[in-house]
């Protein structure tokens, strides 16, 4: 996908991954980018996690970002930290600027050393395979996803949105790691671009759900070039469709999963409620379980709705399986059989409202398989 | 099991059941017992849940409990309301007490009417059947249970507790309903045995996962026919042993689960933090898919720690699984094929040490299995 201005991206093998797939990526860009992060809620955080924390306090000066896929360089102790310290420095080298303007990420495997010498190895043949395109890269971040995930808009200023993400999977022993990575070249300013940012993650990328596990290793990012004067209201939607699009393929993608769950709530107290509402019905195995079986089960997200923590009345709510209405303040009357088949599309979408409040949200999941298990209990050695 | 000095129980058959099995169940004291009740904390709750809450507030001089299982009497608004206190007076014309001494619950089915005729009918053969022991109240409560669940104690003042739970089973369309009913012939003061009771339940029922999701019906009482001097502090622990002992059944007897698995955290910053971080590795899909899987994956069970909302340093955390100690303040050599021997065992034991103080909890959950999702997938129109 062709970049926006002002970035280059590559993506090589530096015999990371086992599977002798590209598992080293790179960002460029030709002057200091205005960039924000949101990252992972877990108390145990990689030392890329912990690294880019102090970046964005600093507001430094950013000018490129490495990452590996392979190694989660999670739970590895001091050592860990100077690798990845050493990882920030082997690029910064290569890019001729200062080691405090490379961000980093990992995510593979945690609590094993990362093989270093394959990252040092790789920086020659990284920058050498610089272009305006970010396909390499989208591959090179990917560990048991599917597909990759790339997604673009271009805004009215003529500015342009690159997003790319990779979702969850699992490399032995742990689970991996949603990662975004989105590109604008319209002008914005920094501190503009941390709240948007921060708002736009909380209705995308926060709102995906594939097991309920947090990875150590969870970072967001947006990019700006800073080249195109754009309407800011403008960005902030596009940004949004950016991060949404790739939070239903990360979802699409979740392990083991065949069919991309949208759960729509309205009517909630205020957009925390909707939001926590719709989260905890796409995420409730029982939910996940009834839209694998093509169950058109209204009273198990009737009953996550009780437990999500908004605040609502059931005698007032309503829910809708696939446009059927199954719920209206009370059980309905409605053709299971015909709702069964609407299920069994691909895409499952699931409305609700609470009939609490103007509040929204809308969240994004997979069902629940027995794939899922089998991947998971999958005893490697 | 021969039940305390005070009650009877009895178990018959209503016809609610599409099995045909027992599915009414009564408990009956010769007077009216001390009592407590903890429940579900969903905002949809079943009327049986609505109104024992009430009778609780008033202090209700309670005699007898009717409980049916096939049909859960929850969503079925005012007229599920009217038909759950015609079944509490239909108990109570029985017995010769008022209906405000009858608490009522119900487990199976949501969002159906209850079929009353069933239950009003089956009023004389439930009085006729009461006897001296729970078996056949045990077996009435259960819906998709594969054993029921009974535990007794004798304490050293001769008096006794005797416990029955159901656990976690599923009924076309929804889950199922932890219920415990816990009988003592230990004397104890009204406000006394709330106070314990609720701690018991934190401590105990409230540990259990199966599959994060939390029913409308949700109900565990005790009761105490207050005739048996007994020292408080033996009593309290004779109901924890009790409800732990329950607890771990109903999580050994979770659906498609072929394995119990116990979670101990100790080294919490309170006990509080403690019971949130054994219940979120209990809960944890990777985690549970792996002890499946016969894995010692101690990178999922840090993660899980990580986001169970107890605050802890990874590098002062251990962590062993089945006795091997896989996590010391940092990743630890050991021998994988064997740890992954030791957990072919039907119980599986996660210690863990936050080294944040000196709070602890337990935990009980199962492993999660193929069956679990074709349980839960299976449409059964």
């Amino acid at each position: 996908m062709k970049l926006p201005q002002g970035f280059k991206a590559a993506g090589v093998k530096a015999g990371l991954k086992q599977s002798g797939r590209r598992d080293l990526g790179l960002i460029l860009a030709d002057r200091p980018l205005n960039w924000a992060l949101v990252s992972t809620s877990n108390v145990l955080h990689a030392h890329c996690v912990a690294r880019n924390r102090v970046l964005a306090a600093e507001g430094a000066a950013v000018r490129a970002l490495v990452i590996n896929s392979g190694n989660a360089n999670c739970a590895t102790g001091e050592q860990g930290r100077l690798d990845n310290q050493e990882m920030a420095a082997a690029t910064a080298a290569a890019a001729g600027v200062d080691a405090g303007q490379v961000l980093t990420a990992s995510t593979g495997v945690v609590g094993q050393r990362m093989p270093l010498d394959g990252v040092r190895a790789a920086q020659a043949a990284l920058f050498a395979a610089l272009k305006d395109d970010s396909d390499d890269f989208a591959d090179a971040i990917l560990t048991t996803d599917l597909v990759d995930k790339q997604v673009e808009v271009e805004l009215s200023s003529g500015a342009r949105i690159v997003g790319v993400a990779k979702g969850s999977g699992m490399i032995h022993p742990n689970m991996a790691t949603m990662l975004g990575f989105v590109m604008t070249d319209a002008a914005i300013a920094q501190d503009r671009l941390r709240l948007i940012w921060k708002d736009t993650a909380d209705r995308s990328f926060n709102q995906v759900t594939v097991d309920g596990d947090t990875s150590p290793n969870d970072m967001a990012f947006v990019f700006s070039s800073n080249l195109v004067p754009t309407d800011e209201q403008e960005l902030a939607n596009g940004l949004l469709h950016v991060a949404e699009e790739l939070a239903r393929r990360i979802a699409r993608d979740g392990e083991g999963a065949t069919k991309l769950l949208t759960v729509q709530v309205a009517g909630a107290a205020n957009d925390e409620e909707g939001r926590a509402a719709a989260r905890t019905v796409a995420g409730s195995p029982l939910v996940k379980s009834a839209v694998h079986g093509n169950d058109p089960n209204w009273g198990r997200i009737l009953v996550a709705l009780g437990r999500s923590g908004a605040a609502f009345d059931p005698a007032r709510a309503r829910i809708s399986v696939q446009g059927v209405t199954v719920y209206d303040t009370a059980p309905q009357q409605f053709d299971a059989a015909a709702a069964s088949e609407l299920l069994r599309q691909e895409n499952v979408v699931i409305d609700v409202d609470l009939g609490a409040g103007s509040g929204q949200g809308n969240a994004w999941g997979c069902d629940l398989t027995a794939e899922y298990v089998r991947i998971n209990a999958d005893y490697t050695t």
